[in-house]
């Protein structure tokens, strides 16, 4: 292709508003222009990497039986109604009326729809394992879009949808769906890491993230420094016996603490570790007010906490709500001698606390040497804290150590609650109606591409693996109006078309200087210079990954490519 | 690919809502289902021949230098206020909101977004031309959305833009164009006119439509019988001297004609031919009433009148105008003594009627011997009818006939109609800031494969052309109980898959007969069956274009596939 008949536009400025590597590179190099907040124009070099990326992920899924199918963005809202996700969907979901006035959804993923295409179609377990998937743009009308392709409203997704007559087949298929995302991400050439996640608003039994390392990830991944164990912080659970100090009980007493309120403060003032402190946060949690415990260093993890106390809405309780029930202020509150219609729930760790110290529920005090169950009841201790870098791995190999990363994909065990909730049944080998137990599974395609631009790049620009390279190699033509050079070029270009190599030819009346620039910017893995040695029948062969700068003779160009390409 | 695993509901019945036969076959084979109103998910098989269509599109793109992107779906209010189509696009732009109130469209067309992408980001002539392309799903809020995937409000479509300095390139890159596109629907197999067309809310001078010959196409296009001469008949020009009668002319005479009103009753009545028949026709143009006439035995073309007229809203006036301004009813109107407020439109060809009949703008009479200039004044004489078969081809060559037509593709030349209206300017080679020169041609890519249906089918089902068949063969097993003949369908699978045949394997538990009607409705090139003959090591092949059937050796399959496929 010629450089000067495509569209590549380059920019030699760092975008202001673009905060992560991926998203300026993306921009400068010419790859993306956004159209508006989270909603961005593929240019033809990005667009030539999507389609790479897209078809070694059909190749997977084609691998493991799964067909392709391409179902509607605009949705039936009657579907939503019937899974209660037009409700619970919130201001995620776009939504929209027609000339009619019917109200209908803009499709951020395919559950409902896909269920109610089996329920019409798939009568009998014969037909049952089923596999679907499409690739597709979503819509999801997010609070903030950020980071570029990493978080928009409108992006490129691989859902997969599995269909099954028991649980077992289901976990077959699970189990090839996440060996195919292995595989897809190492072929795509991503540093990445399979953790166990949290089901979010798609719900599930057991799921998967698939996380691309990353310093600008916008998720923590714990995992053991010995084991393969890795999982989101967001679920990682805690799994440590506390040792009980062997020091005595000693008498509770009122403690003056002005103006003291955080952990530290009062870990300084008192001289204590902060994990002698007994931290309580008061929550509203399906409009019941409750007190949370933790120790001073540790931090609530509230996905556990919505899970563990099994509620749909759960906040901090607020500042008037606290004053009004317990007279102190959020910096005091301590779970001795709290009203009794607040019910308590403590993280394990604090069962083992010895002459703590908590909020006196009264401004400017606190009380020391307080003891859990002697001088305050808990309803019920549950695993309710972040996992910690330094904290036993669950699985009780190693320590835990944390990474940044994006999520690249998403597998869930969805179970019968999907069939379940929109009555989608087969019959089994007995004739009696069964409900589809169902997975589902997820790749951001889009978001793939900045993964790779995060991995990929240096000070220069971008630097593709050369399986994803929008073209194999940059042939520069220094001087247009040089007849030797011109003509070298023509006859290179063509003879490694021949190869099959897919070729971009800076054929523009630009200097040198700014031809290189916009080379190591766009990052294509071969440089292939023709300049004053074409007359000796020479030219400057750069690699981008390496740096690396050779001189070949035009007669040894395709052996010496080959032998880099394989 | 086994048939248990993927996805194909075939039905028995003629769906009762699908009133054409691709509709209908293409629902009964198990290629589509709909959602709701004009909204489909395309299932394995139509998603299969849909890659096979985009990617013969891409081919022909690709080879005259258009470069593909992918635009945003949700569009930017903004530029469509600066084309002024927010306006005048009407009900089928697709409007929503986000969640902070912002609206936007969903994009039926790209014209707005790539002018403002070329606009910010190509200065210089140098970049001249570029001319890019997609393919994705567009949306349309259609009145009657109808004929399965031939008019939907969710579609496929290739869009591409071309942005010149000169009008002569953009018609260079036109001619290209409508090469490419002939190659492209020659490849796909469609019998298909290249016609002349109405630029339609798009706009452009020059515009071309590629139509399939179908007998349920929605377009008709006028042909001539003996010159490449063919156009949509919407804007087909007539082109007639019309003969003069030597009759003399008579006296202006009112005759009673109760109960008279269309022009067949009026004819009959007074014995005369419709020809001789003055009609009448009152329209609300702009807010101003005018009179618009043609003979008795013409079609008023309201595409031509409001392209004459120069009228953005064009309608019938309303019974209760008509009355109001005339006195009489609809069926009496003449353009005799008409209020002089009324401006009068006549076709070219009732210049030339001597002693012709019209409504006495009274109910229940006529004129006889009506005589235009002599008995009403004519504001313009202008070419506002349809043409008819048996007229003279307006390139003087031949007689004009009609065919049915589905409109596959449509080419505009735009010039800066929208480069003007959104400011999107190049310097030109003196440093002049000049406006795009642009052209823009679609092609329905969904509504292709409708359209494939239309022409490739019999009594039993669909007859796929080799080339976009969703695979090369059929492969039927009869009793998948027999280890003779499950034996060798496994063999021959195998062995035609490294012969890269695309084959869907019949391993399903249903009787002969099922599978055969399955075939014959899915309609694969070629169906091998392997049946109790596989003791005898031969198998069944019949061709699914000519019924043909014939028995082969499995030693000399391959061999015979292959002269058959190339």
């Amino acid at each position: 292709m010629k450089q000067s008949r495509t569209f590549i536009p380059t920019l030699r400025e760092i975008p202001s508003d673009a905060e992560i590597v991926s998203h300026q590179l993306l921009l400068r190099a010419g790859f993306i222009r956004q159209h508006m907040s989270g909603v961005y124009s593929y240019l033809p070099l990005a667009k030539k990497v999507l389609r790479k990326i897209e078809n070694i992920i059909r190749e997977e899924m084609d691998a493991i039986e799964a067909v392709e199918v391409l179902l509607p963005t605009l949705q039936q809202t009657d579907l939503w109604e019937e899974t209660g996700r037009w409700q619970t969907y919130g201001q995620e979901l776009f939504r929209l009326t027609d000339r009619h006035d019917r109200e209908m959804a803009l499709g951020p993923t395919h559950e409902e729809v896909i269920t109610s295409l089996v329920r019409d179609d798939v009568q009998s377990y014969k037909k049952l394992p089923l596999t679907m998937y499409q690739i597709q743009t979503k819509f999801r009308d997010e609070k903030r879009p950020r980071f570029g392709l990493l978080r928009g409203r409108e992006f490129i997704m691989k859902d997969a949808y599995s269909f099954h007559s028991t649980e077992e087949s289901l976990d077959v298929k699970y189990n090839e769906m996440l060996e195919a995302y292995s595989r897809i991400f190492t072929r795509l050439g991503l540093e990445f890491r399979t953790v166990l996640a949290d089901g979010g608003s798609i719900g599930g039994k057991s799921t998967h993230e698939f996380m691309a390392l990353s310093e600008t990830g916008e998720d923590t991944i714990a995992f053991s420094e010995t084991s393969p164990y890795a999982a989101n912080i967001e679920i990682a659970e805690v799994n440590i016996d506390y040792a009980k100090s062997s020091e005595p009980m000693r008498e509770l007493e009122k403690v003056e603490t002005p103006k003291k309120k955080t952990i530290v403060d009062v870990a300084t003032f008192l001289n204590v570790d902060p994990s002698k402190i007994i931290k309580t946060i008061i929550f509203r949690a399906d409009d019941e007010l409750c007190a949370v415990i933790v120790r001073g260093d540790h931090d609530i993890n509230e996905i556990k906490l919505r899970k563990a106390l099994s509620v749909s809405e759960l906040n901090l309780a607020s500042e008037s709500e606290i004053e009004k029930t317990l007279s102190c202020k959020v910096g005091t509150i301590g779970p001795v001698k709290l009203p009794l219609e607040i019910k308590v729930y403590a993280d394990n760790a604090v069962k083992e606390i010895v002459n703590g110290i908590c909020g006196a529920n009264e401004d400017d005090f606190h009380l020391k040497n307080v003891n859990p169950e002697r001088d305050f009841a808990v309803d019920k201790y549950l695993d309710l804290r972040f996992i910690k870098e330094g904290d036993l791995s669950p699985d009780g190999n190693g320590t835990i150590r944390f990474a940044k990363g994006i999520e690249l994909g998403h597998t869930f065990k969805l179970g019968v609650s999907y069939s379940e909730a929109m009555k989608a049944t087969y019959l089994d080998e007995n004739g009696n109606s069964q409900h589809f137990v169902m997975g589902c599974y997820g790749i951001g395609v889009s978001r793939i591409l900045a993964a790779i631009a995060e991995q990929y790049n240096d000070a220069n620009g971008l630097k593709w693996p050369k399986k994803l390279a929008p073209y194999d190699i940059h042939l520069i033509t220094i001087n247009m109006n040089d007849e030797i050079q011109t003509k070298l070029s023509n006859e290179l270009y063509h003879l490694l078309k021949t190869y099959r190599y897919d070729i971009l030819h800076d054929d523009r009346d630009e200097r040198a200087g700014v031809k290189f620039t916009d080379a190591d910017l766009i990052g294509l893995p071969v440089r292939i210079t023709i300049g004053k040695m074409a007359q000796d029948g020479m030219v400057e062969v750069k690699f981008r990954e390496t740096g690396e700068t050779v001189v070949w003779q035009k007669e040894e160009i395709t052996e010496k490519l080959q032998s880099f390409f394989n």
